[in-house]
């Protein structure tokens, strides 16, 4: 990619006499914008209907891919293509799309969506309908008679999921969840067990309600995790280690476009996605051009179904990005604590309900990471002058940190000089926890579907499975995937002892059939994106690898049980679709109560062509999570991660001829 | 553990009037000590013999588990226990094994090693037999007939497997390669391709001597990674991250004891395992007590099969720990690049083929790691205040570096205050490559068993398998091993319109057989380490669980193979065993020319009772390497780990009420 000519399109913008400052085609819209997208609808729908009407999201409506490239292959002699957003809505009781011309003040189309599933929940309709069991006398009731206080009661929202045998009639539905406040700030390890609430969100009403049974609220004490609140003897700790850049910071950024060493990459923010990096390229040894590596990639889906069928608890089967959006449950990063001393945060927007544009500070941070490590060494001892020669290893990482209720997730993208990606993903928050009456382990005679991880307080098995849309262009948009697989050989050969050894058979996925892969089935493979049409001097294909490192579970539900349909995709780690701009969202663009027609596994049943042409990677980490005493009151991290790696993508290790840091002959 | 008692045993060191200065049962033989069983030894031998003989193991003879399991209990009260070394010679050909009373001055016992195998090689007669192919005259033919200068020519190397259509008559042998030094410090980069030399190292000549086809040498230009050597334009590197300790450093080390948070471990150094962590024991929420976790901890093997069957390749089936050993090829890491700024470092003492003692300075480091990540956080939106609350995750890591010849690679423990251990090993350095008249891909035609990464230059297909002998102690030596297996359940309750979910069942090994684990096969499994006889107060049984992270190859060789043989166990991740003092070296005690009569395969054969027992873990990560350009002309560093991580091991998760860095209330 050339150097960007922000003076340029500066002087586009001012000459066009638009107030929006935006430099890039896939920058996330502005403030500016989404208000004036809110204006747009507002006098659009107000004119046509008088039913109140939320907003769901509102989004980049990205131009075309092409598009994006062309302008990119040389932004100075292309003008910024026009900004186009994407809004969905309810209203009248029905889901609404839009797309917005937003440079004419116009709407450019508008359609109803007619089949299964819902948008987003807002976070307006969310605060409302949490409040409804407060004036329904049978909670007051359920409440008195637990012996709790109403006043320090709390309730949080549960998606419904969909289940044949429980049809709502067309209606968008929520279940409450309900917990006691009183004593500490960790609500989540003190719920109100046995009682079930269905509300309807568009009438605002409570239309189902059970008290099935009596048991403890677990108490306050020992679960409050504020500082504030400690008692010694305190926690263990290691000694403080802050770190700093003598020379400043490596990278710079400018609007969303970040520069790092040989890399570049543009930073978005989108309310259902969160973090969305795009346009990763990095640049050969020379310096003197840019290739690309990954045109997109976001978490598509973060699905957590838990392991509890009974009344309360079988609909907890959260598609975390789909029902609810990263977008809003984007935590404010705390400086000098989320993320390290010199770390660089930007500020993400989107619109609430009404429309209005919310700004979450610091939703990103930005850093370049030590850890002590080298990015590679040797010590050579064959040699009479036994030479060591090593570099440490600097590598630039972009965090951001969703809040799925009760979860907290870190996601890491860590950009390495030597051309990988890792790809990073922790768990940490709080624990599901179902109440019980069972104080020690010895109790339980019957199915817990859970631990005991303190008294009155199981911890649900449930299982994460995270999904990363990668849209891969290798040197190009157009790549194939190869399964790079292992086979044993029996030595034919009577000249050698060896009576075995491993080969590799390059097998090049025509369709999308081929691009499905579990990997701990055999034979073990290497898993390749290659661009056919660009080879190294050697004649070597350039490619990437995508390197699993564990957290490989896969769902362990039948096939035929409803969040396994919805989740189709979840029983394979690995699946490869043609570029198609529709399919960002693994689980469906309308996730809330779908029923799985619209998700990756029934896109990929058509089996498209993926041979030489553009396509999109989807990967999932999975893991199951059988909770621990430690996992009390606040889990500790649990991180895990995948790597991109350049294969044959370099002439030769990028990094061999780096100078280090702290040798004499970098004298400074 | 209680507080070590230093000034007390210096005292009765003092007392008995020895001039030794250890500190603790498992403290590493020290130069003064190694130089006493030379002279022990020497004075013994050279009364009884005088034919020439060889040290090729100088080690501490630990003490008996139980005795230092209650030395440690109380070392107040007891003295420390007599300090006996173990020492392999080769002498008239023959491999004797002695026990040394070192307090003594005395030998304890000498027998005749009987069986298959040889004692690991040393540097000496290594150094030896590489100078003889200078003084041989069809090699010199060779080399000239290569159009090569000998004097730049330099050998290395290897050892020759066991294949039963190959043997040598009981000779201990090598194969030597050799290199072309001229213009380039990477040698492994330029091999004298098509020759085999056989040499007897008893002997000190060469045996047998094939010179096959002769192919280009690969050229030097552009294979030197010295920083020096290297002219613009320069690899891609961030600004360079400083790490400081405004309170100091956060650890102690006293003699080799280190404490450092909650944890308390020994940190030892031996000629075969290099790094050992014994004794890791971590301190209850309370601070008033230790428990232990690991009792010991090292890297047992390291088994580099490559896969190429022809004459100059089949026999390369390395294994570098117990062939070579870890001690002498350890790294003197470089303050500042091999470790961070803040890192403290230790010395390791070895003995060299005379019975000398070696130093290598700084042959470890220790440090507080700090990524700039969070060891828990959660963010609270269900409360009107809007809690976000974090703690900065520090770390403790010992590192070592071995460079088995070509291959570098770094050995990490790393200690969490959550309890975790991650342990992980990255590999970097240089291939293993073969020559070949190819220098563009599109020529190739035949089976290269590799792949081209530079021209004329082979990266041979390899494997790597490093196996830890973790010898887990948790909270006593007690233990029992457990499979918490994942299974579906069907849902056989009408009132749930959930058809599935997965459920627990834990089984615990009876035996050995019970304790195989193939990571890949169906039902997923958490791996755990339990007390039986040890609850927390809830009534849950304490454990640890070993979590893999990827790395997970397991060895493709037909079962019948020679190498495979030799390293039955690398078909499972992992296996079980009895605690057992003579069972440390997984492919066995003499493991050169072995022929895996002697490896945990065979001794698992036994299928000896595995539970309520002391009982130690063999885990196994496993890498399948296809090398790529990037790795050529060194090799961008890769890296693996698997966790130990408490389950319900503590009562709750032990850092809730850890004070937070940088937080107002911890002021200063």
């Amino acid at each position: 990619m050339n150097t960007f000519p922000a003076q340029i399109l500066l002087h586009i913008l001012c000459f066009l006499g638009l107030s929006f400052s935006y430099l890039h085609p896939l920058d996330p819209l502005e403030p500016s914008e989404i208000s004036a997208i809110r204006n747009i609808i507002k006098s659009y729908l107000l004119g046509s209907s008088d039913s109140p009407f939320g907003f769901h999201y509102v989004g980049l409506d990205e131009p075309d891919k092409l598009t994006v490239l062309s302008w990119q292959s040389d932004p100075s002699s292309h003008p910024l293509p026009p900004r186009r957003a994407f809004v969905i809505l309810r209203a009248g009781g029905q889901t609404h799309e839009l797309y917005i011309d937003i440079s004419n003040n116009s709407i450019a189309s508008h359609s109803i969506h007619l089949g299964n599933g819902y948008p987003m929940v807002n976070l307006e309709e969310q605060n409302a309908v949490t409040l409804l069991p407060f004036s329904y006398s049978p909670f007051v009731e359920s409440v008195k008679k637990r012996g709790v206080e109403l006043r320090e009661v709390l309730c949080t929202t549960n998606s419904v999921g969909w289940y044949a045998e429980r049809v709502y009639d067309g209606r968008r539905v929520l279940k409450l969840q309900c917990f006691v406040a009183g004593g500490t700030v960790n609500v989540y390890m003190r719920p109100l067990e046995g009682i079930t609430i269905l509300v309807d969100l568009e009438a605002m009403e409570i239309v189902e309600y059970k008290d099935r049974f009596v048991v403890p609220v677990p108490v306050a004490a020992g679960t409050d995790y504020r500082a504030s609140t400690q008692i010694p003897p305190y926690g263990p700790r290691g000694n403080r280690v802050v770190v700093a850049q003598p020379d400043g910071k490596g990278f710079t950024i400018q609007g969303n476009l970040v520069r790092w060493a040989n890399w570049e990459f543009h930073v978005g923010f989108d309310a259902r996605a969160g973090l969305v990096i795009s346009l990763a390229s990095i640049s050969n040894e020379e310096n003197s051009s840019y290739h690309s590596v990954l045109y997109k990639g976001f978490v598509s889906e973060l699905f957590v179904p838990y392991m509890d069928p009974s009344e309360e608890w079988y609909f907890k089967t959260f598609f975390d990005n789909g029902e609810y959006g990263f977008g809003p449950y984007s935590s404010s990063l705390k400086p000098m604590i989320d993320c390290p001393t010199n770390a660089e945060y930007m500020d993400g927007y989107y619109a609430n309900g009404d429309g209005s544009p919310v700004r979450i500070p610091n939703v990103f941070c930005i850093f370049e990471r030590y850890a002590g490590d080298t990015s590679w060494r040797h010590t050579e001892i064959m040699l009479p002058e036994m030479i060591t020669e090593a570099r440490e290893e600097v590598s630039l990482v972009v965090r951001t940190v969703t809040t799925s209720g009760n979860y907290d997730y870190v996601f890491d993208w860590e950009f390495k000089t030597s051309g990988s990606i890792k790809v990073l993903a922790g768990f940490t928050g709080l624990l599901q926890i179902r109440a019980t009456d069972y104080t020690k382990f010895y109790q339980i005679i019957d199915e817990q579907h859970g631990e005991l991880v303190a008294p009155n307080t199981i911890g649900v098995y449930h299982d994460h499975y995270v999904t990363y849309h990668l849209d891969l262009d290798v040197a190009g948009p157009v790549n194939s995937f190869v399964k790079a697989s292992l086979h044993t050989v029996r030595s034919q050969d009577e000249t050698t002892p060896r009576k075995s050894y491993w080969t590799v058979i390059k097998e090049t996925a025509k369709t999308e059939a081929d691009g499905r892969v579990k990997l701990s089935t055999e034979p073990p493979a290497e898993l390749l994106v290659v661009n056919p049409g660009v080879k190294t001097k050697l004649g070597n294909t350039v490619g990437y690898r995508l390197i699993s490192r564990g957290a490989a579970a896969t769902s362990l539900l039948t096939d035929d049980d409803y969040p396994q349909i919805r989740a189709g995709y979840s029983k394979k780690q690995l699946w490869v679709t043609p570029y198609n701009k529709s399919e960002k969202w693994v689980a469906g663009l309308y996730t809330d109560q779908s029923h799985g027609e619209d998700n990756l596994a029934a896109w990929s049943m058509r089996n498209r062509p993926i041979e030489n042409t553009d396509i999109v990677l989807w990967y999932t980490m999975g893991i199951h999570h059988i909770p621990s005493q430690e996992d009390f009151p606040l889990m500790p991290m649990l991180t895990c991660d995948f790597e991109l790696r350049p294969f044959n993508f370099f002439e030769r290790n990028p990094l061999i001829n780096t100078k280090p840091f702290n040798n004499g002959y970098w004298a400074n």
